[in-house]
């Protein structure tokens, strides 16, 4: 329990960014080396290693070094966890939106039928 | 779409806390006032309402007083947000993942019928 916590906060964390977030859009499509990944950010490679040592640290990404290219990769496991309990939290609010509609309708057709 | 950018940046910062998703959780269930809320929690109250201050600013909570109660619901509007966003990457590398799957599976059958 205390790990999936932890890596929601980290998954969580990491997403509160529009760069990172974009960066996590672009890897879902597949891996890309880091220049490629910064060419679309009008920002200096430092402040953009930035954000990607972020997004590794917080577990979303990893890469890997060959030569004098590093490629990135997303971690699609993290995504899910985060995804999963948003997916949860909906679930019991859509539960809850359910049971007060079938609530009004039950006292609506009720006043519908004193009425008749 | 800098909106947009803007409320999923609140959305994701405001989850990177177990005790702000633990009240997120407990507030999808039905409004609630603070003091119930705070229940659970080994902290003090003035850290508590730090955390219930952040979640109002980042727009995922709503509270009311009246009289002397406060009470905290669900902006699910800003969940959903966030979850839409998710949702859209994992259907892209989903897509992804069946395409290699695919690509695989074709490479496979070949190299059988070569065999064969």
């Amino acid at each position: 329990m205390e790990n999936y916590q932890t890596s929601l906060d980290a998954a969580f964390h990491a997403l509160a960014d529009p760069t990172r977030r974009a960066v996590i859009s672009r890897l879902t499509r597949g891996p890309a080396p880091v220049k490629e990944l910064a060419q679309p950010f009008n920002m200096g490679l430092p402040s953009f290693m930035k954000h990607l040592r972020v997004l590794e640290a917080d577990g979303l990404i990893r890469s890997k070094k060959v030569g004098r290219v590093r490629t990135c990769w997303v971690n699609t496991e993290r995504l899910t966890a985060a995804e999963s309990w948003l997916c949860e939290q909906r679930a019991l609010w859509q539960a809850r939106t359910d049971r007060l509609a079938d609530y009004v309708e039950t006292q609506m057709s009720g006043s519908i039928e004193d009425a008749g």
